[in-house]
């Protein structure tokens, strides 16, 4: 029966990442404690949802964690419940010991709190990805790709592959991320520092949001491994699955034009600024679009909505090239689009008003390129 | 028709100092809009929800406001929108030009956004509430007597004079401050520094709660008035009137104890952590409470659930004195009580296991008593 001592902010903080990955609300009840396995090495404390699992390991060798390791062993405790009764204790030093059926006595200070635990057995088995060549991202680059890409994923699982991001490695080194939920798309392109294998695969985009706040940027690097359906990122301590969406996505190299008849500069904050402005009367109207004019090289935005009022507004341009345009369009589509740019320029190029246009960094050599389709209002 | 300009940031801050009053799903919707009232010595912001109202005044004199009036008027604006839109401007200065029909234009930097307003003849009438002989108390002390107190209120309205907070002055400077739900009580009594009129009021608990948010620190002073089922406190740029609660507060005088068998003092905040861990699984247990026992001059803490577990403690104190007792209450009324408390340590007093106990700072000249009203289990 386990038997174990540990510092108890060290244990906090590693059940608090594990509980990302656990939900109060699934379909299968077991899964929503967490899994506490101990040996001789260390703690390892598991979470999963059915799409995405995560391992913590603390190590004995861990010298902030304290751990002293009578007996080994394995338990399930309610996740939530286990976690706010740890985060109460009122020492610095939680003693965990198993007792008489599936029982945990947690002894910190003066206070003794005995939980109800279950068998480890009825935990589902994790399905296991094969850890040989792993591909090494730096975490820094792996989770500004994924914020400059996985917000255009689909929320509807109308057609469950646009609410994936496309990851796609080529040559061993170039590596395409792409996400598009039809009314606009994002796509980063770079080249890895370290080749590996070449892959092609679809990630949710929400297991993607989730690797972003569990690997933390103290984590350098991560390994990155596939299986058929699966994927691990690994670091050091943190093991995160997540499962692969089945199936085609679709070819958006071809959505990409090239040739444009006008082209504007703007600061990208102001830009951003502007179209707040314009969404908080967009929002009062039909079709909940900002319609942007561009005649003689200055740029304006107008809303009108006949209930709550109109907004006309210049918009700070630092270069605008090209025929004259008027085109409408979703202006949340364009925002979030800038808030996924870390340029303080970008650089936005029009076709016509019927074709979606562009948004860029205003830099060399950032290959980051956005889609907005517009909107037809007449 | 209205025109003046204003720093935006002077002008926000007293938009959502007024908004606290207002209600988005108010029954008389003419109250989700903000009346702003200009004249030649300044501007009058306006909101109510019909219980509370609040009235901002930005003067002239007021030289962060940077208020220039060039022509005065009233009008109404859809609060929430409005300040919505004034915080989005791009510029620090706001013009605020009323064009026909109702119509606002604010223009800053290059932005130029029309909003439709209504008439503010639409506006119903505030109750006037008589402006002389002021009751001057300390901002901070009125705060503080709130907040020790109006916890304890009833948010039931199945005795709607439950759920306000007693207010009364005898003798011309002693308050007494007093908020019970029939399950706890918590009495404050002071004596002010500036003597005024003997009253006898109950304050929605809800209304005074509004009053500590929108009374900030810096406000030193505030002034007290009454009319028959109003109460208005007033600072220098803000009036805030809130309608009184009708019918007879209950002797609450009889109820606080004056001999008790049992004694102990506690550290505040151990005591307080020791009842949120109890707390955590007496929210597992069917009558949800703590059991204390005391016997020997040791106090210990018990709590069974059958479903998650048990906790057991022995609770750190500073003296105990008396006859030994168990006794079962839930452990929220203590904490909310011990929250109230400023005092580093309390005074807990025991009659029986079914008569309310007392929970008072442990040191003197502070007039602060709270009741807890145990639970019989058997």
């Amino acid at each position: 029966m386990i038997q174990f001592s540990i510092n108890k902010n060290v244990f906090l903080q590693a059940l608090n990442t594990t509980k990302r990955a656990i939900s109060t609300k699934n379909a299968i009840p077991i899964l929503s404690t967490v899994k506490i396995t101990v040996t001789s090495d260390g703690i390892t404390l598991t979470g999963s949802n059915g799409q995405i699992s995560i391992e913590h390991f603390i190590s004995i060798q861990d010298e902030n964690a304290g751990l002293l390791i009578s007996s080994p062993g394995a338990i399930l405790l309610e996740a939530g419940f286990f976690i706010n009764i740890v985060s109460s204790l009122p020492d610095v030093v939680v003693d965990f010991n198993e007792i008489e059926q599936k029982q945990v006595v947690l002894t910190s200070g003066k206070s003794e709190i005995t939980l109800k635990g279950k068998d480890a057995e009825q935990y589902p088995r994790l399905q296991e990805v094969p850890t040989s060549k792993p591909l090494v991202l730096e975490t820094k680059v792996l989770k500004q790709t994924i914020n400059e890409t996985a917000f255009a994923a689909s929320l509807q699982e109308s057609r469950p592959i646009l609410t994936g991001v496309h990851f796609v490695l080529t040559d061993n080194k170039n590596l395409k991320t792409v996400a598009t939920d039809s009314h606009r798309m994002s796509q980063r392109k770079l080249v890895l520092e370290k080749a590996g294998d070449d892959f092609n695969v679809v990630i949710p985009s929400r297991s993607l949001r989730e690797f972003t706040v569990v690997f933390t940027d103290d984590i350098e690097t991560v390994e990155v491994f596939f299986s058929n359906n699966q994927i691990l990122f690994r670091s050091e301590h943190i093991s995160f699955y997540t499962r692969l969406l089945e199936g085609t996505y679709p070819d958006t190299d071809r959505l990409i034009p090239t040739e444009f008849k006008t082209v504007a500069v703007f600061d990208t904050a102001n830009l951003r600024h502007s179209m707040e402005r314009a969404r908080l009367l967009s929002n009062a109207t039909q079709n909940g679009t900002v319609k942007l004019e561009i005649a003689n090289n200055i740029v304006t935005a107008h809303v009108n909505s006949p209930e709550v009022g109109r907004v006309n507004e210049e918009l700070d341009t630092l270069e605008v090239t090209g025929e004259d345009l008027v085109i409408s369009f979703n202006p949340t589509y364009l925002i979030e689009a800038l808030k996924a740019t870390n340029s303080e320029q970008v650089k936005i190029s029009f076709i016509s008003s019927v074709r979606p246009f562009t948004v860029v960094p205003n830099s060399e050599g950032d290959d980051l390129i956005q889609l907005v389709t517009p909107v037809r209002t007449n």
